[in-house]
């Protein structure tokens, strides 16, 4: 037998999306968990397809997804190979380090390995990043200055863990105004970054080897790592037009990560039935919701839904917030708004791992936030954002209707667009990456098997650069001929 | 049976510093891991004595100490209680709250929680923070304002989780310069201040349940929190005179915690041969060493010894500095040279809790390192400290000699000094809380009976202002009478 089916592919369950998503979604988990390691030969088309009793093309389209998606390299005349993940996710370069002995073996799990950056140019279709020309820079170097002259006069110290209360002030005010978050100053915990509230959350909440953690799927990968970190059990759960299918949650799920108000990454938000199912699902399974709310600012639609928070009347819901999209990721801010009975262990927590987040940064901000700046800063970017929105949705229906569909949307920095044809993918993800740079299959951000489909972002490129990046792919799709 | 004995006390071993310490050591140890809970009635002297088969003059002394350190209650014509150390530490103020069942338990261990702010005035003896009268704000701005421009220039984006590469560049090279630890910018993780450098090597060194980890006793509180998080098996062991007590290692000892530049607190240097002992340990017993080099900048004596990482010879060591002592606590910033073998893994267990550093503060510090500002604010300021440092010492022999007898030590930012009777201990504790505030019991750092010392900071006070407070010291011990 060949070495690739001893992983154990099985087929043997219905497979809503096609066999050549299904067989694509298990070889795809299998090299991503390591259980298929780097330079494994693939059994060729014809023997697999013998040994799982299914089609040849299927398991052809499934490959050339998998060599379109970099997880499989393919030569002419060779068998294809799996490609060197762990390089590309950032491993080490060296072969064998990181995995001495007297390091714990959770942190040579592949979940846990960072991103190599990938380099991009500066105005592309990333994800995640705001733009930096429409920053306020001299505004912020001024509160900044103030800051600093400010705090040169008092004695030095050791700020609060749970944040400088100013900055907590400034933040409970602008989330329910903002967000109609209900929550005092005492119920925020400043964080570095939305991460630092993920793995601090991870850490007071998981069981290890016991708690079951539901996560979006697809969805944002960097979550999962503090979760897999802290022993949870990682339960992927689907993702449709409404957001997360409520009712795909394992029964002995304990906690439920989700982005109700632009889902990362098909920008789907969750409806007002499954936000109500979910509070629901948490009250009779007791159960937690770690809500995140990481780009909700910019809202293009009318009258946004209640955040979870917001309608939670059992304390059930940590809302985490983040000013990375809304002001600079570099800025490393976010927080948690937690609940009373867990704010003393997320304070513990973020007293464990940094003591406190920098003083004068924090300080910054709250002036920022206090003086309206962040408010105004997000109302002036909302037009800009929303021409690039409306462009990029014009462009994939114009140039690119024949293969895509973009999937409803009305927030966020980022828009998703499912394939028409699934068999479709290895040619319009290779146009994309031609063509879009920064914009990214949504299979990278799955943690099982999802339905193909496209994310690009809007935060860095230009409105007008738009159109014709969108007609190039069109032009590369129509030159390499119709359907395969 | 009176209800304090069912934790089982036992006076069976040879008690080195006699049986008032040892009982003093015993009945601590159990309030502070909560076995001695608050409101607990603890029994006469009479019965103690009775029931231990010690004299009752014995019990007292013990219960004094206990009552001048705050750790129990005493009304006259009422039995003695455990005082509320939970909440002196900052525990939940809601009785009850962050003991949810939803919580995982560890995190309301005593060892987790974190201390409250003790309200201090400006000038004081407290420890572990410098003078922010000498700090140059202005350069500090300009630097910070040169590294925000440049930053407005360049498109936002989340910079390396290890660090800058420009910081890392100049850590190593100052590092080298200063300290002669040999690294290249690689070997380089930047952190949030030590406490997240020790957050990061607990979670990838410690195997839950298994790693028996040594900490010296006594020794900085803070690092206890994220070994004890990570699951280890925390072994205090005792430092004399030449530093850690290499001898008393724990055969499956696995990571050795060590500040031999300034000991944390006793003030004392890791002796050359303790230094080789060490290393030797760490080889025959696959053991690695967490160098805490958190105040060594500030020497005050002849030439320093190597570092462990500059004698070591066999990748065992993780060398953690910060900029908390020798720039300011509030700038959050510290660093980890790492071993090549478990470079990777610091990386990802930084990438999982934050991601990264913030990048403008990254920025202004490499700046301010490389252009040579660090090394002269350092040159700038030792003799500043080391007047302090003449001031106490010669307060501590001219007021203090009496009842207590410094501890030789060549750097930091602080000198404890030993009381040559342990009987004393209640009442020049309680004229050092009086007279000398921010100075502390060395006590507040054990985590096992310790021989009764204080230690004075002098970060903050002036020198000028040192022998007064000691004098006023002296003043109230005559007052209260000879010894007891």
């Amino acid at each position: 037998m060949e070495p690739v089916f001893s992983f154990d592919v099985r087929i043997d369950r219905p497979a809503p999306g096609g066999l050549v998503r299904h067989l694509h979604g298990q070889l795809r988990g299998a090299i991503l968990d390591g259980r298929l390691a780097a330079g494994t030969q693939l059994p060729s088309s014809r023997r697999a397809a013998e040994h799982l009793g299914i089609g040849r093309n299927t398991v052809v389209a499934a490959y050339d997804l998998l060599v379109a998606e970099g997880y499989v390299r393919s030569h002419a005349g060779a068998r294809a190979v799996i490609a060197d993940v762990t390089t590309r996710r950032g491993l080490p370069r060296t072969p064998g380090a990181g995995r001495d002995p007297r390091i714990n073996p959770l942190w040579t799990t592949p979940l846990l390995q960072p991103e190599s950056p990938r380099a991009l140019p500066a105005r592309c279709f990333r994800l995640g990043v705001p733009d930096h020309r429409l920053f306020p820079h001299a505004l912020w170097r001024q509160l900044a200055a103030r800051a600093l002259r400010q705090w040169s006069k008092t004695p030095f110290g050791y700020p609060p863990s749970a944040g400088l209360p100013e900055l907590r002030a400034a933040i409970a005010a602008h989330v329910a105004f903002a967000r109609a978050v209900a929550c005092a100053p005492e119920d925020i915990v400043v964080t570095s970054g939305a991460q630092q509230a993920f793995d601090l959350l991870a850490r007071i909440l998981v069981v290890p080897g016991q708690t079951c953690v539901a996560i979006e799927n697809p969805g944002y990968p960097p979550l999962r790592a503090p979760f897999h970190a802290a022993g949870a059990r990682l339960v992927p759960v689907p993702v449709d037009d409404e957001g997360l299918c409520v009712d795909a949650l394992p029964h002995d799920t304990r906690i439920v990560c989700v982005t109700p108000s632009h889902q990362s990454p098909t920008g789907v938000a969750l409806s007002m039935r499954r936000r109500a199912a979910l509070l629901e699902f948490a009250r009779t399974h007791d159960a937690v919701i770690v809500e995140d709310d990481y780009d909700g600012e910019f809202r293009f639609g009318g009258r946004p839904l209640d955040a979870l928070q917001t309608l939670d009347r059992d304390a059930r819901v940590f809302y985490v917030g983040t000013f990375s999209k809304s002001l600079f990721p570099a800025l490393r801010k976010g927080f948690v708004v937690a609940p009373a009975w867990a704010r003393d262990a997320v304070v513990a927590a973020k007293h464990c791992a940094d003591a406190h987040s920098d003083e004068t940064a924090q300080m910054t901000l709250a002036a920022f936030i206090r003086d309206g700046h962040l408010a105004r800063h997000v109302r002036r970017l909302r037009p800009v954002y929303a021409a690039r929105r409306d462009a990029l949705l014009a462009g994939l229906v114009e140039e690119l209707g024949e293969w895509l569909e973009p999937i409803p949307s009305e927030a966020g920095l980022h828009l998703a667009a499912r394939l028409r044809d699934p068999t479709d993918a290895p040619r319009v993800v290779d146009a994309m990456r031609r063509h879009a740079p920064g914009a990214q299959p949504v299979a990278d951000y799955a943690f099982a098997d999802v339905p193909p489909a496209l994310v690009f972002g809007y935060g860095v490129i230009d409105a007008e650069a738009i159109g014709p990046a969108l007609a190039a792919m069109r032009r590369a799709l129509r030159r390499r001929g119709g359907k395969a």
